[in-house]
């Protein structure tokens, strides 16, 4: 048996988050706190995402368990929650509905079931490069970018940072220097391209609700973008497949 | 000859109300204000409205009358209006036209013959049951069912009052106890199903305008929706009919 | 080669304006200003205006020049700029492209051959009335005059100014005496008929920056409409074609 209240703001953001990448997921629900792991379809995109018990005004978890999400669904039955309602989430395997409470409105969602639904493994990258950015200025390169092109590199060294992008006659440049990055840990200079849709996603789901954004970065190797927000507790950690540069 | 000032917001509530089941109407000028009484083309809902002089700024009514109204068309008139904007509104059986004032603009809009438009009859209703609702309550049960059905179940017994909407697999369940409603009287349990589209369009007009509704409910019945506003000098009733339970 | 510093809302704003005639016009850098001045492909609308060096926080202008502009990739590269926040704008003939940096994010914008794009002449216009409204009674107007019609014909007369739009059925008229005008010059009656898509357009760019629009009008022949910004460092003029009456 499961229960928890917490902030909507907070169960939306995760289940936004999980959404930019699949329909369905698999959240584990334990005593510490709900954990989701899943890749898109496509094998590009990974979230792994931690929502701490410490999130929420109520926690109870008597035993760990596994239950398959429907994420339209559950976003549609927390639309009409304010950002600071809370929200009663109730889960008893026998009935086999996960149950939403918000105010004197009762919700019963069926879920789906988790038994064809893969484990996500998280690969093991070894990232040379760890750059902590201000969300706003990757937002507005991204939105940028995404005017004159669908990919989008981006760089470090030990001097700063740069996103470029290249359409067929226009060039979209973000460049920050060491003292405009909260921090900038890299010793040779490395460079990888993305997917502009995927990253725009991603760095949305941060947007307006973290300052910053940890990137670790190698060459032509995948990005790890993380994030953590409501003081520390919840915290989102997307990996991203890189494009290969044609050169 | 009929001439009224009134608060924009206060006309635009009216119309609004009107056209959620008809796209013309015919409205009754009186000595003691405006009444509008209509039903929609399907006979599923009707509207019973009285917009009462005293809710008008100026008000002159010399011999009563009937007009017929293109409700899109007044709507559009008054969009450019702000809510506390004054509308002068003037109609002359001679001219044959409607003219609305707003600031220095002035539209004459052409009205239609009411003669062919059947005049409504309210059907006796015997309702046993009466529960006066927050409005916010309800629009928030309508809008969370309305993402997994299309119908709702009205109950109401002494002891409280629900709404049950259930879809192929979902349940959604709004329960008030007597203590939550601002008042309730029902002896025998009462239950009616309705559609969800006409309750949604009903409730939406009273939303954020009426802090109430006031339900009379039956048993496989039609329903009873009324609510006031602009300090009791508007009064909507809307009568809905049941949808057949199939159990 | 050019350098200017200008707020985001000022360019914003010119390119607004020439975009609802065109998509790609020639802007003159000059020492004193930008100047740009367009017909439509229709030659029914044209724009003709100037930006003042003033409007600009800093300006460098070496050599007068003339660049083409694609209007819909500089809005889209402006809209990630906040109205206050301060655009840059270079551009240098040997690289031949223009240089937009917002904040740390910087766009090089191809730009278009103006050799093939003829200049355009303003026409000697004897207009004997001059009128100066109230945009916001003009844009009222408009947007009534919308709802029933696709063409409003403008009247001044020494007593007051006019806007009257026909539908099949319906009448929409604007009246303001000379006392509810900025001002008003006119000896004999004119009276001309213009195209409400053109002129919603042009009353727009105005809405919200500009309380008043000078209407220099004759009869049955074009109107030029002006209007300032920006402490009158912004000036745009425009002239709109008359539609013949059919009476």
């Amino acid at each position: 048996m499961f229960q928890g209240k917490i902030k909507a703001d907070f169960i939306k953001t995760i289940i936004d988050a999980t959404a930019i990448l699949v329909d369905e997921a698999k959240f584990r629900l334990t005593g510490d706190g709900i954990y989701g792991r899943t890749v898109d379809p496509a094998h590009v995109g990974m979230i792994d995402f931690k929502l701490n018990k410490e999130a929420f005004d109520e926690y109870n978890c008597q035993e760990e368990t596994e239950i398959g999400v429907d994420l339209d669904k559950l976003k549609s039955t927390l639309k009409i929650a304010a950002s600071e309602d809370l929200v009663n989430l109730e889960y008893n395997k026998d009935e086999g509905r996960l149950v939403v409470t918000i105010g004197n409105l009762k919700r019963k969602l069926a879920l789906l079931d988790t038994t064809e639904m893969a484990d996500t493994k998280i690969p093991s990258l070894d990232l040379p490069a760890e750059i902590v950015v201000p969300t706003v200025e990757l937002w507005q390169a991204i939105r940028a970018a995404e005017a004159i092109s669908d990919h989008i590199t981006l760089i470090a060294d030990k001097d700063g940072f740069q996103m470029i992008a290249e359409g067929d006659t226009d060039v979209v440049e973000l460049k920050l220097s060491k003292e405009q990055l909260y921090s900038l840990k890299c010793e040779e200079r490395v460079r990888s391209m993305f997917p502009l849709d995927y990253l725009s996603d991603m760095i949305k789901v941060a947007r307006g609700k973290s300052d910053e954004i940890t990137i670790n970065l190698g060459n032509d190797y995948p990005v790890r973008l993380s994030f953590e927000m409501a003081g520390g507790y919840i915290k989102i950690v997307y990996l991203l497949a890189p494009r290969i540069e044609s050169e």
